[in-house]
């Protein structure tokens, strides 16, 4: 990413898929964007490139998956939704879909097109952890085939509503030092890793050590979050062994696949999530149509 | 079971431990059972057995874990509450709780002593399935050790709560015939018996299927129950292979569990756990004080 590509300005906002319908969209930019869109004229219109859910079947407009194997990002597929504005030049960037075996990705892309913006000749394996992980494999600066584990939605799920919850979100009258927590974390990656298939089994022992062992909700959201991310990298093994591994996420769910890989003893780099989503999008810039 | 063990009367609530505080209880006992209460005096009060999560610590009275390995149910370990009527004379079964690995169970105690009452010379393993599983490994009519996995729960939170929702509760166009349901079912629990390490990437799977292959929503439920028990079983191998299996459930799970275990191998028998409860309760009636 060049000097040029470091963002000068920066806006969020809440109002997303779950909350717009497609009408909603352009408001919503343009309340985001009000500050820059000021200078924007109909001669000259504002381009907006977007990626992820906006392109979904639920967004502003639906922008069809693009095959894999493939470059993670085609301009030729981008979608142009129509606005009120003629100021706004808007265009959405598409997802990925495979065959066989079924799976798709929308978001993740964009960030494997600018990672691989910044090392074109990367061949290996992108991991990019979240609520779902994609693991993308890389040739030729196309994604050959990919792979998606539901464990950031896992996480979620059990902390927020099973019997878990309980334990993991107890107020914990016994402190845990950080020691304590990695340690906790490290042993679940470890037996997880070792014998997956038992994984199942494991997440009740949670709630089980929480009642009898008296471990504390912080200690068992740490051993809940180890079980199921060396679950995962014990399921993606026959991908990522003896292969190039890139983590793309933001920096502290990145840094503990990093240290869980390098546990079971997967050498990796690491890359942040945002910096490779505006250098996907910033490398699209001209060719865009 | 002998003929004095068939109920002569049933009620039921549902008034459970979600729904009432400790006082509620007795209340909401009294009004179920009102028709057979009114029998009973104070002399001759009416003995009520309870079993399952009255005696947790969130329920009527705590009655505390009896250890494993040990006896289902041990008459010397019932609680009783106090009561404001005299013509009730109540008694709460104790869990069980292993230390090593930690792990508990509450009313499943007693639909294993009541199907021991049945086959008092059962040497082996019975499982019993439901929003927790329970697998115990019997000997000489002791639970030596057991193991809890949260199958149901699972599929209850993956139906409801995740991404999955949309392809599991959709309503389907496209019918889909017994025979291709039972298809799916079998084939899902084929995939997740040969490699329970990968069943964390199957999951995502069946939504992507439902994206872009016309899955219907009958066909993905089967898929998510087959792709969990067939991990479930497989978690369990070591404990059931090449031992006497005994299913005790609810009818229409404990078939789905019979026919997935019978699939990969393990010859097993089945009974009915609202006649093991019954039994585990009524043997108990003369000794618990």
């Amino acid at each position: 990413m060049s000097a040029e590509d470091t963002p000068i300005a920066r806006a969020q906002s809440d109002q997303g898929m779950g909350a717009l319908t497609s009408a909603g969209y352009e408001p919503a930019l343009a309340a985001a964007a009000e500050p820059w869109l000021k200078n924007a004229t109909e001669a000259a219109p504002m381009l907006v490139l977007i990626s992820g859910m906006a392109g979904a079947r639920q967004g502003w407009l639906e922008a069809p998956y693009a095959p894999v194997p493939g470059p993670p990002l085609d301009p030729a597929k981008f979608v142009a939704p129509p606005t009120q504005s003629p100021r706004l030049r808007v265009r959405i960037a598409h997802g990925l879909a495979q065959h066989n075996p079924p799976d798709v990705m929308r978001g993740e892309e964009t960030q494997i097109a600018g990672f691989l913006a910044a090392f074109p000749d990367f061949e290996g394996v992108i991991c990019l952890p979240g609520t779902h992980s994609k693991w993308a494999e890389i040739a030729s600066g196309r994604v050959t085939q990919f792979h998606t584990a539901m464990t950031g939605e896992i996480f979620a799920l059990f902390s927020e509503h099973s019997v878990l919850r309980h334990s993991l979100q107890g107020d914990s009258t016994v402190k845990s030092d950080s020691e304590t927590l990695g340690d906790c974390f490290a042993r679940a990656v470890h037996e997880a890793y070792e014998a997956p298939a038992a994984s199942w089994l494991t997440l009740f022992r949670i709630r089980a050590q929480s009642l009898l062992a008296g471990v504390t909700a912080p200690e068992a959201r740490e051993m809940l979050s180890g079980m199921l991310i060396g679950a995962e990298i014990a399921a993606l093994r026959p991908v990522w062994q003896g292969r190039r591994l890139a983590v793309i996420g933001a920096p502290a769910l990145t840094a503990r696949y990093s240290d869980a890989l390098t546990q079971v003893g997967a050498v990796n780099e690491t890359f942040d999530v945002e910096r490779a989503t505006l250098a996907g999008l910033s490398t699209l810039r001209a060719v865009v149509h």
